[in-house]
């Protein structure tokens, strides 16, 4: 797939619905030049907003889920032997450097130090990227913007982010949506009516509130949806919650018990 | 063996007997391209189920079983030498993707980050992979489904799927079925009679009941269909019971005695 | 050494002195196609007992001694260059499975996740072994057996099979013969007379009954025929139970003492 | 970028507005010679101190951002094939040597002792790094300065520099500048009036003054600039001071809140 | 060095005194064709001993000193490219199982898994090795003799040799010699006067005597067999003490000032 | 740089001032062909030492900076493509075992254990080093002096040089000079007049004298080199020894405000 290719597919905007304002605050950081960290938890809508602000903006979106295998070479490119000739091969940092697109550093506090290090040209004044085994120094393209996701729920001790990278970043604190925009979400993706939606968010909503269960991660909007396909899909709406939102957030028998009875209550 | 071999051969519809309405949640899930994670203990059948449904849907099907040192280059492709001619050699992952497979990750807890990190375009709406050393994104086939197997009597901290890799699945918790459908199983597969069968069920039932003796796992169903079949073979029922199903189960040998008395018991 | 040249060694039937039942259980579980776990401690005769099996089905046994460093493309084989040409050499399981050998993999705990996980469709009623490396999925051929050794008194925590992986193998547990038997075995091992090898178990068995020397491991068959085979050149029996058996066992200054005390009273 | 556009970039001169002695310790540090570390927390200006030095002595500035990935190949260069021929690649410490310029490695601590010990040579009065592959030694030109940073308030145990490396450097501590000075500095790279500029500063005192808050690094310098810039490019300065300042210092909900509100009190 | 080279050199019999009745057992073991384990202190003539049953047998001695980065294929042997053609070099094991050579591995605790366990074929009845990279089995020429060493006083918990490995050698166990066999050692490899060997030994058996001083350990008679030689070569006694032995063991002020008084109290 | 171009450097003699017998215990074990360890703390004359002992002989110096990355590859050398060509470059060790140069392992406690263990046959009678990747065994040339350093303070149970690596070098313990001889040095070495001088030295000894501070290591020679330099440049004394004496030795502010205090009343 070219690179032509995937503008036009960015082009096509996804749904995204505002529940706070993080549009402004994205659309100054951007025009003041400065990268952007998205914190919250699990299917919150981060990965949603970035897509939407891309398409806003018709630039191209490069996704980088970052982790323990990722390096700076993954990142920067490398040369590969193709057909007998040495070529070079951009990689996403790169590419999209040139591009002039969106860069989006998924997780990034699972990326390893050299990764973050690699960045720090970028998010700075200087806006560049250097490449070391090209001895090549990359200007940013006028509109590429970085902008990186953190949840700050995983982070135990040993995987956090440092300060001097935590201070880099214009940070927006994502959280679940209010009920009513949350309920306007799960009947639009999922193509459900307003009152399977409905009961699904106040099935999600009863279960945040209740901190007794020692969940790690608590019910997603990303979770409503899943489940709302499967009912649209024709299951039984108390088995599409068991399987969609019980059996993904807890192994323990007693949790999916309690789940499952809430589940019972909201249908 | 070509991928015409190998889909001639998923074609031969293993035997499955289903427990609940495993069947039913799959299908739904199918329907609306989730992806499906199985849990549950050691020989109770999940992976015989993934085939089953494979076969059903008259799909090849392509497992990978997880761990530690299998890498996101295991999994998509790599360029191999091939008399002089550099050639480029789809990974399990890849090929799955583009035959429309079913793609089955056994134990995907066993699995490093880089792993569950590439199989994240792949299992929500995108159903794409990225093949950073091609710079190639392929869409899946359409018959494609990703599904994964997890069992969470294993997972002792360290190695734990995150939440947001959870979140992703519709889960089908397994366990071992009940004692006629267990029965039917084993006189099936092993070739007994029905009252061998139900003696074996009745031994595997009196040891799941009884928490005392400490066990890592219990009786699976594979265990009592490996003794069945040493039966089969003409082996004492008590001598078939020891090396197959007490010997694998423990090495303790107070453990050990007891178990050959219940065994001794059913016999 | 070719396969050819090997597989006439293995038909020098080695000498193995039956002591159970382990015979019948081998061949029913051999003639069953279920695979074979032999647990039991050091110098019990496991090997020897494959060997002999292999030898009494006129098959080639090949053994993998497992550890830390094996990874799953030493076993399945790899690509070499040799003089200008890339070609394929088979490793030990991928030449098993073609040759319908005996596969004998020994001190299977020590082996890495990955060599495990290869295992796996060897270990079921699929009999077969993926090379992804060359996309080629090989059938074993029919006399092909799968048997590995495991020594419970090793595992301390870490290195520990799976209940999953534990569940594959019919299991047969070995331990040190009576002493009748193991007189005859040392006896004809080392060519000592009836008297020696009564003197020397005698002292084995001693040693073995007493809990209180906290020895790692007790004495084996194996040390015994040491012993017994420095003696038959000469060595004073003290001296020889002191180089061949106490020293081996222990590097306790106390400990030795009382090894060699008891040495002392046998002869 | 060739070594010519570099040094070009470097003379132009950065803004730097000095706030102690640094700049006549520094002189005589490089008229003597000597090697300079500069210690001090996230964001208080280090970088760009060195910046201005280089500039001020017309001489390119080489910065290295040292993490655990680096190694002493990735600093002196490698051998790379290009177009069928073997050429060598100086990396930034050779280069910078042979250049005569203003060598950088922001976070010594974050180095491998490979690293450390590549310096060795070239911070005492040798002024020399070896070049082991090709057996080649370069003396530093001589304009060449050796310049180190260290922030000691990551340092916990495991990545503290050695004595035997601090004490070849001599060192300027820096801390945040006075209240008059920050603001000026504010004011100046941000394009805001002094009382938006003012206001800023006297929140970030406050804040640094509080050690109830358990911050793992306070408001830096760095942290103001960004939210000037928000809020000359619009945004409302409460909004811009939580999303700039507060968000990136804290993920704790009661420490954003005490944030929140003093920079409520201040706007 | 060729091997023919080597074996001259192994000609040249060195020095070794016997302390006890190991000749004897070696000579057994030898004749017997079982490996020998020395074990013992540092420097109390182990290897020498070896050199010197080399050297009795005509046999070239080929020693590997054990290490964690000692791998099998630097032990077995590799294919190198040599002027365009591939060429296979024998590592020391492989040369030395052709050659009908001594093997002496040098502190085997301290090698890894996979050079045990390469050991293994050659360490039994067997007395071969297998080169699984050329799919090879070497059968050990006749006068072929595996041999290692082993310091009991290092192994703290983590290095220590299984029982599995420990029971295939007969045990030879070292100490430093009696007084007046130390003293001959002394005065004949340094050539110094039996006075001074005398009162070196004598400060020895103290040192080694007294428990209180927490050495790790203690006065080897190569120590001695050192001061000795910078006496002959003229230095004064207590101070050729005080470099040669007392430095050497410890790095504590007062250990080193209790080791200094003794050494003062035999010259 | 060539080796003859090294060897005049090296016969520039650098000025070393003796503080006690150590010359005369080097000239014993060099004429015994014995091998030196130096211990001591940080910068108190060590390298500088040996560079004059290599000077007074005529003898080349080869330095190597041991530390966890050195490999035994590394300083052996190792084959590399040079012009289509495979050519053999020598590392450090066979580097100066065949100039007769002395060798110098600076921290040899840094040093992974196979470097250490390629160290041995250079360090006793044999004086060789084996080179396994060309099967050659090196003689050292006779000249050759194999040298080590040791920093007693540093290692803190893990990387602590093992008895039987001791036990092969004669040892000098290396500690800070007395008063008059340090002044001659700090004089020296940095063109200040006496008065200067004494002051630094006095300066020292206080804070070398008291135990109270908790530094991790003290007032070197180096130091107060450095702070006289900074001084003979202009910079205001007490300045000098804040930035070259006071800020490398601690990150406490109570610490660097007592020693501040301290300088203060030197000066």
């Amino acid at each position: 797939m070219s690179v032509l290719a995937r503008n036009e597919r960015a082009a096509t905007r996804p749904y995204y619905r505002p529940v706070g304002r993080e549009v402004e605050v994205f659309e100054a950081a951007y025009a003041a030049r400065l990268p952007v960290l998205l914190k919250g938890p699990t299917g919150c809508g981060k990965s949603r907003f970035i897509a939407a602000m891309a398409a806003a903006h018709g630039r191209e979106l490069v996704t980088v889920a970052c982790n323990d295998e990722t390096s700076s070479v993954d990142l920067l490119g490398r040369y590969v032997v193709m057909g007998g000739d040495t070529v070079w091969q951009d990689g996403p940092v790169t590419r999209a450097a040139r591009a002039g697109a969106f860069l989006y550093l998924d997780e990034l506090a699972e990326a390893r130090e050299d990764v973050l290090v690699v960045l720090h040209p970028l998010s700075d004044h200087r806006r560049e990227v250097h490449v070391d085994r090209r001895d090549e120094t990359i200007i940013a393209a006028d509109g590429f913007a970085l902008c990186v996701s953190f949840n700050p729920g995983y982070q135990r001790g040993l995987k956090e982010l440092k300060p001097s990278t935590r201070q880099r970043y214009v940070t927006l604190a994502f959280d679940y949506p209010e009920a009513a925009i949350e309920q306007e979400i799960v009947a639009t993706e999922a193509a459900v009516d307003a009152g399977v939606a409905k009961r699904l968010v106040a099935f999600a909503r009863k279960v945040r509130g209740s901190g007794e269960l020692g969940l790690q991660e608590t019910v997603s909007t990303r979770l409503l949806v899943a489940a709302a396909k499967l009912i649209a899909g024709g299951l039984a709406p108390r088995l599409a919650c068991e399987v969609a939102i019980v059996q993904p957030l807890s192994d323990d028998l007693d949790v999916v018990a309690a789940l499952k009875d809430a589940a019972a209550l909201a249908f």
